[in-house]
């Protein structure tokens, strides 16, 4: 496996392995790698010649008071989870280089990014849609994978590489939970041991929520109330909402294939999770 | 020569000439072809395998109140004068395709936008990167050409191509006058014979303004005060700038490469001209 910090260098691995004719699945990650993130890798090295993973705390995505700097960061132990999972290239590049000084330019999703999480995180998706803009200019992927657990990114990528026409298809892989169901997530390493056990009040209520409407429940406004009484004890809800996957528009009956996505604050640590439903 | 409307059929093209391993030089266009277009297609030609022209009035770059709807269009004409300057494929997508119904997502370049014409044309420069960005990721591109006239689009250009890390080399050629100095341009053809005759102007007041530099002037409220009162007997100065080239910044002294941009409505027609200077 290859690691390579400067994206000039990258761009001359790319070049040399597009001659060679190789597709290339990409995989992009903030780090910090769990089972999720190697479902990912996984997936890429099942459908192309080679897995690029990139690891990059992107910091056009974190809010003034958000969790940059203290954001999880271990690339040893990440390249040894790497290599296991066969990715041939680890591309982690640096804040300079990614945005120069007189870096301005922004890639604008529209209403799609100001719903949901984008309410209590302003400009995150924008943030997000510019790197990985800029990633698939440098990797020039045949396939990028994602995960279904970030449902909102997921949406914001797929429109955003439609709009603009990007060669690349998107593919957007299942969550993968702990054994009690948690979605995994870097970000669960901020738990404390009990914040950790209430956490997965989150899965419960989803199930539950799921199972409710197996019955017969195809009231939104009913589900959601369910879902936030449910999860109130142990949490603070951020939102609750039940929606369209591509538009993340509300839906007024739970018809079809829904998304009910829910954000939660368990103690100071914001979770997210998600589960979609063909009703 | 070919000639695609579809985008999925320019990606096929496209794609069948990467695999021979064709180097591809794009020259985007709005049609109405003129000689600084197909100089233009001359430098593609010359450096790379195939010339690829792109022509397409884009709406996503027209205000509310500004001539989209009566811009001029010729495709036979041009398609006549693109075969005999030996382009390849003319892609010429329709609106629909370009823009899909739920079409939200915008290349924004940030203050570069904001100057010169993007004072007097709001959102003109966002239209300009998104349908640029868009292009770059259908035709894939190792080079792509544009007109210096356009001074400012340029910078636009090559500022978004580099934050996003796009892999296509930006080449501007220099303005291609006709015989008596006016810039050449799609819009000259509004112009009545009288106001034809008046807007020559612009190009001397440019020329003089020169000259006065390499006397020694330097001062560049003198130089613009110059150009604005030669010019305004005959048109009426939207704006009169000079400014480094890259960053669009007013100078404050005329020293080392400078532009003098200008915008001016002759009649109701507006045009727009510039000059670069070593002094």
């Amino acid at each position: 496996m290859q690691l390579i910090k400067s994206i000039n260098k990258v761009k001359k691995y790319i070049n040399r392995q597009k001659k060679l004719g190789k597709t290339i699945g990409f995989v992009p990650t903030m780090g910090y790698l769990h089972d999720g993130h190697l479902s990912l890798v996984r997936a890429a090295k099942k459908e192309n010649d080679l897995c690029v993973m990139s690891i990059y705390v992107n910091p056009l995505q974190f809010g003034p008071r958000e969790d940059f700097k203290k954001y999880p960061r271990n690339l040893k132990a990440d390249m040894k989870l790497a290599i296991s999972a066969h990715v041939d290239l680890i591309f982690c590049p640096t804040d300079k280089e990614m945005y120069e000084q007189d870096f301005t330019t922004l890639i604008e999703v529209g209403a799609l990014g100001n719903l949901l999480c984008g309410l209590s995180r302003p400009g995150h998706f924008k943030g997000v849609a510019t790197v990985v803009g800029k990633f698939f200019n440098i990797i020039q992927p045949d396939v990028a994978y994602f995960g279904q657990k970030d449902a909102q990114q997921a949406a914001v990528i797929r429109k955003f590489t439609r709009d603009l026409n990007y060669p690349v298809k998107i593919k957007v892989m299942p969550i993968v939970r702990e054994s009690d169901g948690l979605a995994m997530s870097s970000r669960n390493t901020y738990l404390s041991l009990e914040e950790r056990s209430d956490a997965v009040i989150i899965y419960k209520a989803l199930q539950k929520a799921k199972k409710l409407i197996e019955l017969g429940n195809h009231n939104p406004t009913i589900i959601k109330r369910f879902i936030v009484d449910t999860i109130k004890e142990k949490g603070k809800i951020d939102y609750v909402e039940i929606v369209n996957q591509d538009t993340l528009e509300r839906v007024k009956k739970i018809k079809g294939k829904i998304l009910i996505a829910v954000a939660v604050r368990i103690g100071k640590v914001r979770l997210i999770d998600n589960l979609v439903i063909k009703a």
